[in-house]
């Protein structure tokens, strides 16, 4: 999308890049269709718009995986050289996982309310969260698997060292932190939550910007 | 949109791949809000889930075709050396039927439902999804034939011919794939539900890639 | 989009273009959402699918409206040297009545159909649906305007021009003739709903092609 | 995404671009899911229309406020020479804030909305609406100083000129506006709503536009 192309796998990256980022885009603003309006009284909106803190920390929660896995997927598609027809298929599922992730973000939100009638749900429904997040991150980590092994890097041995250490360093260790949260989740679900925020904030760490300013303040 | 361009028709062509690359991801990333959220006390949530079966399926296979019309449009304009005011007309008509996949997505989900006073409709909601899918490929076809005949293709012989047999052995395949569906819905639909799923799965074969592992493996 | 550009303008132009597109698919991908699953037993769904034809019938021109302005945005952005800031702004215009179609397209639908209590308010439907195509056709012609009295089009005479004879014989005359659907529906929303379909297809004539094809008959 | 790219972070910033103009893009357009379509009996449909007007109204201050942020938004990343990974997530962050706009927006249409028991939470609802927007144009303006310390901009002095600028005299003193807007909300709400369309209009004056009709009626 951003260089003078010449050779026809570079143009289909481009068209994957362009509807990737109108899917990530989509359905990271969909979101917020799912807070629903107040409807009570006038003298107790404050009041019911603070009551919404769980749907307000499930869409956060959302928002940040998305906007994450939008990071790492720019980030990737970048590092690569070309696409084949496999890759584009493999982008495919990760779309289908991204599409979906509203659903049970708007589940959990509903059973994290503090209706009645809705609880003793909250363990199924954090449970549900859980496993769309740990599946996003296992196919983007399985996309650049793909990528390494069928050559798709050209001959650019340094994004594929970066891509690796990238894998080695948040993806992989993101999976294992997701399986935990998920397990504590059956006890307790506030618990998970907390460590959904916790894995985002570690996966959001701009760790090349850090890095600057350490050096910086010696 | 990837190449420096100099003449009007590449700059046309470049709009419209964008334009299309949004309505695509758009279409597909609203299938999601078709799934209602379970309104079921806390306790009966995992097996409410679970018997929103028949809508993951649809969800599932909505997403897979638009994906699929997706995967096909962009390999066919990027085959394209120029797009004509004809071209953008048809693109449209594709543009009007994928748009319109997420209703008959959602009657056929909301009809296989286990729901009593829903049940007798299966076999009018999936053939009625049946002519979308049937459509949309149909379209498809015609804008490659469109291309062909006006000679969009330009000089480039192997884009066309490499077109010629996509449209040979994949598109015009899946339509009488298709209509063999819908027919067999009017008797079982679950049954054309089933193909509507291995027709996806035959349009989705990544040829080239399977190819290549077939010789790596030689 | 497309060309190596060093002005600023010019880069100004690329992210213009690349928002209108994606207001324009989303607002047309939007449409379906008005559309609502039938809520019958599954024994009269054939029945009610062919019930709702004045919803598909208003989803059909509001796609066909969108579609019509996006191909004559699109034609006039490519025609552009540069946009400034002015033109910016009166862009933004149009995105609004764009994005807020959908909202006259749905209240049209709603009562253009056949259930009893909603009856009475076809005439208010219809005008108030033609009111927003008439505003969208004149801010499309302003844009244009503007356009040349500003100096966008840069030192290329010719595109100046065919945008000048593209207001003249197909964007002013649809002016006219969509006030003139407006009163018509005042008497009759039906005649009112086929001069809308009318002038959609009078505006989706792709001269260029249809020219081609006569001069080949010769 | 328009030039001749060579440099890593310039790839970055063309994806960056294409994310935000679509959750731009988006946002802007989910606003008309706010309004609901009329259900009253036909003969008082006129009547009904004309009563949304607060929903009009809440339709249009959002749809300005995200035009500008988005024009904005496209003024400061043109700017740039290239993005870090810093910038990346103050940039989502700005996302989250437009992407979040159409809740409090809806909640503030519904709240100045006439129906009787909705009354008495019109100063919740419009200071709600205006600690967004406040929030909006605060990151924005982190977003430009973030740029300028982290040297974003590259040898271009005169882009960091006219971003300073921009700062100084319409971003900056929008905040204290929005601030002002907000407390004159907590005693009349309708107050409030005038100057959040007044503050609107201030951002959205084309400077340069203005300027040169000036210049030129001399």
């Amino acid at each position: 999308m951003k260089r003078v192309v010449t050779r026809s796998g570079d143009r289909a990256k481009g068209r994957l890049e362009a509807f990737s980022d109108g899917v990530f885009a989509i359905a990271i603003t969909l979101l917020v269709l799912e807070i629903a309006v107040p409807q009570v009284s006038g003298d107790h909106l404050l009041e019911e718009l603070l009551r919404e803190r769980p749907t307000y920390l499930a869409y956060f929660i959302a928002f940040m995986t998305i906007g994450i896995a939008w990071i790492e997927h720019s980030a990737l598609t970048e590092a690569l050289d070309h696409v084949d027809s496999g890759f584009q298929r493999l982008n495919l599922l990760l779309l289908l996982l991204v599409g979906f992730l509203p659903f049970p973000t708007s589940v959990m939100s509903e059973y994290l309310s503090t209706v009645d009638d809705k609880q003793g749900g909250e363990q199924v429904a954090v449970a549900f969260f859980g496993v769309a997040l740990f599946l996003i991150s296992l196919v983007l980590l399985g996309l650049g698997r793909y990528a390494a092994r069928e050559g798709l890097f050209g001959d650019d041995a340094a994004e594929e060292h970066t891509e690796e250490s990238r894998i080695r360093y948040q993806l992989a260790p993101s999976l294992v932190l997701y399986a935990v949260a998920i397990v504590c989740g059956l006890f307790s679900p506030y618990l998970a939550v907390a460590l959904y925020v916790l894995i985002g904030v570690f996966l959001l760490l701009p760790v090349q910007t850090l890095r600057r300013w350490l050096h910086r303040s010696d």
